[in-house]
């Protein structure tokens, strides 16, 4: 078992297969967006120079729909030479045969692939302005779209560069004491850490006022993601459809907001062994607190030759772009760890 | 009955409220474009005037998706004061509680509420160049996103300004002599007659040429709607899924390019009485020719005192926005010609 349950907040055991045997049209989400804390000097590494940091969803969405960069000139890569997870998530997909839905939800630069556009305005610098003044109206958009999408199962990434801060931001103003996971092989703990005294600051809000207020700890310290990914779940849960949270500790961001919107359903978050391993995130620490389901999948890139893939066993990118989520569709669909790897070297010769 | 079945192409008679009664998820879809060939001086009615033709179809989205206008700063009414068919639009998706989704097939001025983006370019002026180079790419696209909506009933609603007279060139390279609608009281047939005869010869394409390449007559002479609203027509049906194209003479060329792509299926067109009557557009000669069920539907606007509704009964405007559809959505749902005419009023109150 590649992807394996290693969390399990009901205390039921779990065969992750089994579970999602019975699923026939799985529809991958990409949720795609840019905000102002990115820029900060030092706090992502979601891209091969700061210059273009704010490049990468639009060129993560045309790896995934595309199989290769279309309209965007720069490779998404991280600053090691990591490739982007977008090329693992094209694997899963293409494995899976998995249907895929993009949406921008406050995009600074726009793919040249078709896209659900929410339009809405990118995330401001939670230092000095509230983060997404338009939380609420993104949240009931989602819902809607959610309504319209034919699938059992729902499965909802992102790509927003920077958003491991603002999800530290909402978690603290939600009174949860975890922390969270970095592109970086080093994480810049106290840089994140000021940045969000810095917002709370600003906002006169102490850890955990936020309790009972998620929408507005996200419309104040979040990202333009996270009302999209609430709404989305919502709406898909609302339908009686399954969906997994297809990410690491922003994710658990937007599990703690939907825990604290009365969403009492099993939650699920599918991420990589690379976000569940790292000890600077805490993730189980988070998960075992937010009492959801967590989904670890170990993509074999100890056995990769190839550099790009190396990386991310050096504690380079980790997750993004629903890596995880994608893996899991294709362990759900019966492809061993071999294929799979095979399968994302394979992508990335065709970039 | 107000919204009545005026043509069979399979010979069988249609109780359309019996033929719908099944219908739980109905879901109208309206594609927005714009054409160089809407800019043709005296082409189109689709604005107050010519300098704001181009932001007819942003401006219907906010009314379809919003009740009221929110970005755009002119009302898409007609230079003679009808008020935009936007509004019986938003009145029968009112009364029906249809959900709906807004795709951008190349707009050129973008609504400030959510729709699915196919990242393509506005049309060209068919005189001078193919009008869309992309007509390949975007039918691919449509499909794709048919398969990933869920409903058990599409009603496929256009409104970009010029559609008549690329709708009239498309239908002429496909062999058909019939005429084409107009959203003025005197439809300027001379005009597009030229336009129509200056892109044909451009193109060195006489009339019938095109009879077994639907997709090639879109690309030389049609608009970026007409591609679209074929993959989404062909997405659905082939994920069994019932389709109403909703609109006049433009969804007759659009079933005209299904036909000669062999979409065998029953198709059906609902539309105004004010096309289905119009005896210059010759609306009942191609829904014959081209074997598909007609629905006429009759808002009743004799019976109102608003001038703006009124003067569709004297030719303005006629159809447009899906709006015929959207009048059968109501009917269907039980709805009286009276309980939709006041809707209307009462949308157009709200504005």
């Amino acid at each position: 078992m590649w992807v394996t349950n290693c969390h399990n907040g009901s205390g039921r055991p779990l065969d992750i297969r089994k579970r999602y045997s019975g699923v026939e049209r799985p529809l991958f989400i990409l949720i795609l967006s840019n905000s102002d804390t990115a820029a900060i000097p030092g706090i992502s590494g979601a891209g091969s120079t700061e210059d273009y940091i704010q490049y990468t969803p639009a060129a993560d969405a045309e790896i995934v729909s595309n199989g290769k960069l279309k309209t965007i000139g720069v490779m998404p890569n991280a600053p090691s030479g990591a490739v982007t997870p977008a090329v693992l998530t094209r694997a899963g997909l293409n494995l899976s045969q998995s249907a895929h839905l993009l949406i921008n939800s406050g995009l600074k630069i726009v793919p040249g692939v078709p896209y659900y556009d929410l339009r809405t305005k990118h995330g401001s610098d939670i230092r000095f302005a509230p983060a997404v003044p338009d939380a609420y109206s993104i949240q009931k958009a989602a819902k809607k779209l959610a309504a319209c999408c034919d699938c059992d199962l729902a499965v909802i990434g992102e790509t927003i560069p920077g958003g491991t801060t603002t999800a530290l931001c909402v978690l603290r103003a939600l009174g949860f004491t975890a922390n969270v996971s970095s592109s970086f092989a080093t994480n810049p703990i106290a840089l994140k850490e000021k940045v969000v005294r810095e917002a709370m600051r600003r906002a006169s809000i102490n850890p955990g006022n936020l309790r009972n207020d998620p929408m507005r700890a996200i419309e104040l310290f979040g990202d333009p993601m996270m009302p999209c990914a609430v709404g989305l779940t919502e709406g898909f849960l609302r339908s009686g459809k399954e969906v997994i949270l297809a990410g690491g500790t922003q994710m658990g961001a937007v599990a703690a907001a939907l825990r604290a919107l009365d969403v009492s359903t099993d939650l699920v978050i599918a991420t990589t062994k690379y976000v569940f391993d790292d000890r600077a995130a805490r993730f189980v620490k988070l998960v075992n607190a937010l009492d959801v389901d967590a989904f670890s999948a170990d993509p074999g890139f100890s056995k990769s030759s190839v550099d790009a893939l190396q990386k991310y066993e050096q504690g380079e990118v980790k997750e993004g772009v629903g890596a995880g989520g994608a893996m899991t569709l294709a362990y759900i669909r019966g492809y061993s760890q071999e294929a799979y790897r095979r399968e994302v070297e394979a992508v990335i010769k065709r970039l």
